[in-house]
């Protein structure tokens, strides 16, 4: 009986977690408010249809803090005086060019759909995850936004993405060291290469496999993920080697 | 014979690698570009009347990226022809209140002070860095910016500012990987906790220490710094504990 809201529906990965999500019992997922920025495409309204009233979306420009307070305010009507169990930051933006830093231009419009509207939903979102039962906020960070295993990606596109997801990375952890005392997770998840939009078709992995162990990893013992950056685990893909091995370990910062 | 560009001269830290740099002799540093937001305190004016023509003022806003374009011209003019060895982006902004992550609004304005402006500034003298001897860009990180360490600095003031070095920490580390074949050393130097307008009276280290300290990273060899979180070094300090120890050591991201 779990509510979740998952932000950027319409496509990729956000599209796939919702479907992962409806997929389930409603007596496992009672409700999924998939934000979206526009109108609903296809693939999501085929979704609705078939998920009897269980999935409502919300329009949401992340970006505006005017229409964040709006869109808190009718999750609050949606969710009728239950809490917000699970927040899914899951929008995020990425230049594919360029691979230079010295010709990166992008940081600051980066930083402020990757980071700063992740601050504002969930503040804004607070209020009702503290009446959730499951208190979580799941934000999707990357491998490529490690500090550490930054030689591996000298090849990835966009340096701004990567110190986006380094803030995001830092973000999450200190949300989950100030509010694990109220019982809250806040877990960061690398959802691997996806052939996504922006992973290409030559990703490895598809979305609804890397949307459902995105989602397994919310199954795992709370103490093993809070204020963590976890690898996803995927069947086949644990013994793989470097950036392709997807084990649901802990990745270093 | 070395030219250095210093930002943030006016106080703190930034005053006082200012006064260090100028007391070498002049075969050892030649030039020192000192960046100002408005006119020079009696401080640094003091240092630049004793440093014989060496200690040049050049006014800067450094969130301008025209302001930011019309500097580095007069940066190069300064330099007459040689090129610059040395950048020290120092500048930084940081509220110390508030403390709570979810009290934090300042995400942006300070990662655009605290990234932005050092990608801006780098990039526009990149063409004089090139040109110089040591090719060397020395950006302030932070230990409460490290991701890793952060549950021991959960009393530290402002989030936006750990979040902010934490993408300062990652940016430094590709720009060190990807111009390290060209032979610049990139480095984030955590400088202590010091008595400045940011660090209070009670901190560690009088900020001349702290200033000394952080130069002298300068003179360690290249490959233990390039690309690097660093840790000060300071005489009486190498076996403090936690926060207090200053050991010269790297630190994790």
């Amino acid at each position: 009986m779990s509510s979740y809201l998952v932000t950027g529906a319409s496509r990729g990965l956000g599209l796939e977690m919702v479907r992962v999500l409806a997929s389930k019992p409603a007596s496992e997922v009672s409700i999924i408010i998939a934000t979206i920025r526009s109108a609903a495409p296809a693939a999501l309204q085929e979704i609705i249809s078939q998920a009897q009233g269980r999935v409502v979306t919300v329009q949401l420009e992340v970006t505006d803090p005017a229409n964040v307070t709006k869109v808190a305010g009718e999750v609050k009507e949606i969710l009728g005086g239950r809490g917000l169990d699970v927040l899914i930051n899951n929008v995020a933006v990425s230049n594919t060019t360029p691979t230079s830093v010295t010709a990166t231009t992008t940081l600051l419009s980066t930083f402020d759909v990757n980071v700063v509207a992740v601050q504002n939903l969930t503040l804004a979102l607070l209020p009702l995850l503290r009446e959730g039962t499951l208190k979580t906020v799941l934000n999707m960070g990357s491998i490529v936004g490690s500090i550490t295993y930054a030689k591996r990606f000298m090849v990835a596109p966009d340096p701004a993405y990567r110190v986006s997801k380094a803030a995001l990375h830092c973000l999450t952890r200190l949300y989950a060291l100030e509010l694990e005392a109220e019982g809250f997770t806040f877990v960061a998840v690398s959802p691997g290469w996806v052939q996504t939009d922006q992973g290409g078709p030559y990703a490895d992995l598809d979305s609804p496999t890397a949307a459902k162990a995105t989602l397994d990893v919310l199954s795992r013992n709370r103490e093993d993920i809070n204020g963590k950056l976890v690898n996803i685990k995927v069947e086949g893909w644990e013994n793989a080697t470097g950036l392709h091995k997807y084990d649901g370990g802990d990745l270093d910062w």
